[in-house]
């Protein structure tokens, strides 16, 4: 294994330290809760978003806490689910008077994490809600879930809640704009390789020279099926063969459209990526109203992509337009 | 091999017709010239900024192209310089009454297609400079070469002179800004593996299981020497060790500092990387004005990582801070 790590059980802290150190004058670090959250948190003009999940996934969600996004973000290790009272200690101190929103990807040991940190959290007084996002259609039940998975979707509905809690919407206002958003987003991946987590040292699971796993997990899950490399053509029509059909997108769907980076992936074969979809979308009928082509929620350095759509209105097009500012940023 | 591509052949072309349809209100896409350039270029109340280089760089320079950095890039194939007819092509379609400057990495065959294109510009009567960056403190001549090699460090030359262009500076203005910002920029970098080439469907060089490259080059060009696999601090103190005393950085300074991945290493890592740079930086008595963490030069899908040091004064910062839009983005 050559990666830019010291101690691999330090991978996390290093990492949080470095996303701090990049941003002393919008972000913080509590090093007890492994969260790094906005300096001017809590705002009590806002409802409080705090996003947890495993580490590996990067940016998501520790780069992607700031202004018109999450207020902060409590990671497990690499591919784990955050400790319960990480959640507890991050919503106490990050609680503002309008309520805490809890953003989880459907994995099972993120939903008993944050299920039992909300009931805690409720017994202390403060108003907690908890939002699942599952918007990976590969498989129905998987490795570490029942029900769907939820992988880079997320992002959209982190952005569209993160926008209108800046607006000053309640509680009960970003569940609906929530529940909304993962309810039109479609996502699915594969993997051209494996990832290597920093604590184990070698790939977590075996793929031949010549393989590709169609419907990856975000954590190496297996997917659909294994299949022999095929060319990018081939691919998008296999991804897009699953998504479209499965909310369904039909001609006339206005769409935003993702294609992120699993970590080993370089941008160049994503734009690869976009401009076929682009075309298939087209000529299927659909507007691409927004588009996202690099890495948003990875898989350590697992060479691959995942593709996302999501069926935009006015108001979803709206939130996703808002501005915002995270760590991962160009300038 | 295993990428997401179809004819290897069309790499190029592929990409960039992915970059033009997911930029179609700011970039058009002029396949003659492998050309991506801005919709409203060119601009006569501002001097055209074009850049060339070999493909496999990305998001260098393709997607650097917006408001306040490049008005046009036009590459050559992955790892070799446009052809001449590119960049006379691109001059010519994008000169603006004020003049146009050419931006170079400092390689052979670069410099020999665009000493020429300037020649045959400024014979068709257009104002043309050409300006060579060459930050790379690795080696003094390499393998495409004399001299030191321009790497990562040129995104500080192109966001310089690009916000300067805005303002309306003139073509020697720009050229002096940019000679400016080149002579305080100091770069170096390491590989933890090789990056395959589309067309060549093998890695480039070979590196063992635990050896790495320190001072690579961004086509897998040899750097200083080969190393076993050393902890991310123990690379971070060899890389600043060659950086610091260059210029020289001194105690009192304010830098900004970039932790560019090549291609393959996910940014949970570079993350790290920064954080031990900055401590170290710090603990030099350097104040760190701006930071850059993320993939600005690759070379393709290399895992490895880069570090730029840029010494700042009030005009410098002033450029870098100025507001930019590219294919590059986030939201």
């Amino acid at each position: 294994m050559k990666k830019f790590i010291n101690d691999p059980k330090q991978f996390v802290p290093e990492m949080l330290e470095g996303i701090a150190l990049a941003n002393p004058d919008t972000l913080r670090y509590v090093p007890e809760y492994h969260l790094i959250h906005r300096a001017d948190a809590p705002n009590h003009d806002k409802v409080t978003i705090i996003q947890g999940s495993g580490s590996g996934h990067e940016p998501a969600h520790v780069m992607t806490v700031g202004r018109g996004m999450l207020d902060g973000a409590c990671p497990g290790d690499v591919f784990a689910a955050p400790p319960i009272d990480y959640i507890i200690g991050s919503t106490k101190l990050l609680a503002s008077n309008k309520g805490v929103l809890l953003l989880v990807n459907n994995y099972t040991g993120d939903r008993m994490a944050f299920e039992m940190a909300e009931e805690a959290s409720s017994a202390d007084g403060i108003a907690v809600r908890t939002l699942f996002i599952d918007d990976d259609v590969s498989v129905q039940d998987s490795t570490y879930t029942v029900g769907r998975r939820g992988v880079a979707g997320n992002f959209f509905v982190m952005k569209a809640v993160g926008a209108a809690a800046e607006t000053g919407a309640d509680l009960d206002e970003l569940v609906r704009i929530g529940e909304k958003v993962n309810s039109v987003t479609r996502t699915m991946g594969v993997a051209l390789t494996a990832c290597t987590p920093p604590a184990r040292g070698a790939p977590l699971f075996e793929l031949g020279d010549d393989e590709i796993e169609i419907g990856v997990g975000i954590h190496g899950e297996p997917g659909r099926r294994r299949a022999l490399w095929m060319p990018a053509n081939e691919i998008v029509d296999e991804l897009l063969g699953a998504i479209v059909p499965d909310l369904p997108f039909v001609s006339g769907d206005r769409v935003a459209v993702m294609v992120n980076g699993l970590g080993g992936t370089p941008i160049s074969e994503l734009y690869i990526l976009y401009g076929i979809i682009h075309k298939r979308l087209t000529a299927l009928g659909m507007t691409i109203g927004r588009n996202y082509v690099g890495e948003y929620c990875t898989s350590l350095d697992m060479a691959g992509a995942s593709i996302t759509l999501v069926r935009l209105d006015d108001e979803i097009e709206m939130l996703l337009a808002a501005p915002a500012e995270i760590a991962m940023r160009v300038f």
